[in-house]
């Protein structure tokens, strides 16, 4: 049976459903509408045009409006929903062009909506010059202000800030990044977040200046309404020529509040593993929806493009007839630094006892080849392990060797609940030019079991 | 109580154990015997001392007799074990130096006397400069007569003689390569081998040949005795200065024969996931030992030096009383070639036929990074999972990307036996400079998935 898809929103997970499901059925009628005049691009590239790694923005675009006509989907801009009748099967349009409010029903129901920076209350906050970095149009006007600017001050410690920084100093600019905890990078333990600061410092020495425990109370801007000074709690002034806001996001549902859609986590939208909201035929996916956390078995609402396109096949298969189960996340995170990896899985040492496990952990450093051959880099790997159960909660790591490639080992074990008995062996690939003959990884799980065994 | 331990073999995991073991045990009595005059060196590292990225062959020891002799462990070289007795726990030693015969009480006996080159039986093989790459001394030998040569040949199509070709290459050598079966790197399924053996050729056109299908028959000499021409069955005469036999090896078990001790494949040893072999007080560790394949369920015999350095690390803490299991293997390998990863875990599509599995494959190739982002490489990935039980079986990875770190993900979901379902949306963290936002290992998954609910 031919059914009628309307999918709101065009960021990652809602044109990543609608091409998924053309692929599947090529009888359905498909409908995507979106607020912003551009669709289907990669944010978590913007940093990198902004660096001027990638020098246009168009290359972040996947798809364009017309490529997704060419495969019989109608794509419509600038058109913003604004209820859902999950009765009726309608939802109400605004465009944003003509102020015109139309209907649209629909069979079946994808909301896409994604997430949108939380601007702080703090005064000033509208000046020109102060900016957020979510969509294409953001990144533009951040790069057209940097290439005429010296000083920048970067709001709150989180991933968006480093890759930004990272911009930002590559391009010659000062940098002050202001993060009101006692860290960087919440996420991390203390120790990880405090090796991260330090790399960060020394990498550019007088360049960066990290403040932390430290809260924004005012911008003050000149004639022209730019801010060119940033005032903080302990009475710092710190002077700029341009701001970058990375202060969180939210979930873009106010539209849902009054429907009868349940809520979850943050006011984002409960799904289930399926990607089926509360209401029969309405599915959610990507930035918007709550999401499983596998280690903690609660849910959670963590925003990753990844995670968007996966959920955006799930729903597809699942929309088209087949089976598709999302089993859930584990707060999976990369970014680096210049030539400095940074990344974490699961939970850490801190969140693990306020969550009442009962963790061990090991720290190892090492190189990430074997030590005599040229060219290795260092590697720093915290992981966490439960005492009652031998499984693994976490993974913490940094340095300028191959992180990436001891974090992605430890993700099916999470999964699978692997005991570290089991893991410490594992049959990882040797040869002298990818990794010491025990590699780094297993090192941590051999000394937490011996932690954990005497 | 105190023990009196005696181990023979001095490569990899004789040397392991016996660290791990004095770190355990203070008390205990440590003898470490072996027929070589050099202990604890990283035979792996060999191709790149003669390719000279390492300069000198000391680097490859991690440990001299006097570091041992330091930590009260009593290392005597050149002496060779050629009999066990385990009712009168007594073994019989030659002085290599002085010829002498002498015995050794033991209360625990450790094996760990690894394996040796095959010496095919081909005319005129003991010529001069006909080398096998096992000992330092045999990495001396080749690496000096390289530096004299123009052109070289190399008869098998193993890792070895692929590094080894890199090796030679690099210093300027024609290289030819004789392989007797259809492909070289048999383990691969043959489109991979063929994608290897296409891109060794493209990499430095005229200066490699690869001859498949094709058996040397004899070597012939000059005056001197050595060797300078390679006749092989379809009657080719091949020109060189020198030839490098990476024709397999075999497990140093010979001194066992009539021993009561039980062997298993391929005349390795027996042991179980404890690293006991058959008599009690007899543990064997490292290439001289039988592996228990995780992908198959079956006994295997492929000898491994980070295997070896776990077998040594566990049997240390089973002998020091307390309790390490050894799980098994997954056949996993990698080694490079140039830029260029090869790696492989778990069976091949072939093998997983000829063991009576139901296997689907995909093979993806894919950009490693998000494709928007520059330096980024290609990888090849084929990955075989069972269509009835949705596990995955193995997986092949070539290219110049990051491979490892893809191959890294597989190796736990094998262990753990996780479905296709539960793996191709593993939560991998994301970010542009690392991965595309949907890994091409789990497009790989997704993509066997479809084939199999087709």
């Amino acid at each position: 049976m031919s059914e009628k898809v309307v999918i709101i929103g065009g960021g990652a997970a809602g044109p990543k459903t609608a091409a998924k499901l053309r692929r599947e059925r090529k009888d359905f009628k498909i409908d995507l509408y979106t607020q912003e005049d551009i669709i289907s691009y990669s944010a978590c590239g913007l940093p990198y045009f902004i660096e001027n790694i990638i020098q246009e923005p168009q290359t972040l675009i996947l798809r364009t409006p017309n490529d997704f006509k060419k495969e019989n989907i109608d794509i419509h801009l600038k058109q913003k929903c604004i209820n859902v009748n999950t009765r009726s099967k309608i939802i109400t349009i605004e465009d944003l062009i003509s102020q015109n409010i139309y209907e649209v029903s629909y069979d079946i129901l994808v909301i896409a909506t994604g997430a949108t920076p939380i601007i702080p209350n703090i005064r000033n906050v509208d000046l020109k010059n102060i900016f957020t970095l979510r969509t294409i149009n953001d990144g533009i006007n951040i790069k057209e202000k940097m290439l005429q600017s010296k000083k920048a001050v970067l709001i709150g410690g989180g991933y968006i800030s480093i890759e930004v920084m990272e911009a930002l100093v590559h391009n010659g600019l000062h940098v002050t990044l202001i993060e009101k905890n006692k860290q960087i990078l919440s996420m991390f333990d203390e120790d990880f977040a405090q090796t991260i600061t330090d790399h960060i410092l020394g990498h550019t020495p007088g360049q960066v200046n990290i403040l932390t425990n430290e809260e924004v109370v005012a911008f003050l801007g000149d004639e022209n309404n730019e801010v060119n000074k940033v005032i903080t709690a302990s009475g710092k002034e710190i002077e700029t020529d341009f701001v970058v806001l990375g202060t969180g996001v939210k979930p873009n549902t106010d539209f849902l509040h009054g429907s009868d859609i349940k809520l979850s986590v943050n006011n984002s939208i409960k799904v289930g593993h399926t990607m089926r909201t509360s209401k029969i035929g309405v599915f959610a996916v990507g930035d918007c929806t709550d999401n499983f956390n596998l280690v903690t078995n609660r849910y959670t609402w963590v925003p990753m493009g990844s995670t968007a396109n996966k959920e955006g096949r799930c729903a597809a298969i699942n929309i088209a007839g087949g089976i598709c189960s999302f089993d859930g996340i584990m707060n999976s995170t990369i970014t680096k630094y210049f030539d400095y990896t940074i990344s974490m899985i699961g939970i850490s040492y801190k969140e693990a006892i306020e969550l009442g496990f009962q963790p061990e952990y090991a720290i190892v450093t090492k190189r990430d080849k074997a030590g005599y051959m040229p060219n290795t880099g260092t590697i720093t790997l915290k992981l966490i392990a439960d005492r009652n159960t031998h499984t693994i909660l976490g993974i913490q790591g940094i340095g300028d060797g191959e992180v990436n490639q001891r974090i992605n080992t430890v993700i099916p074990a999470i999964l699978s609940k692997t005991k570290l008995e089991s893991f410490m062996n594992l049959d990882l690939p040797y040869s002298p030019p990818y990794s010491p003959a025990i590699d780094p990884v297993l090192n941590a799980a051999q000394i937490i079991y011996q932690k954990i065994s005497d």
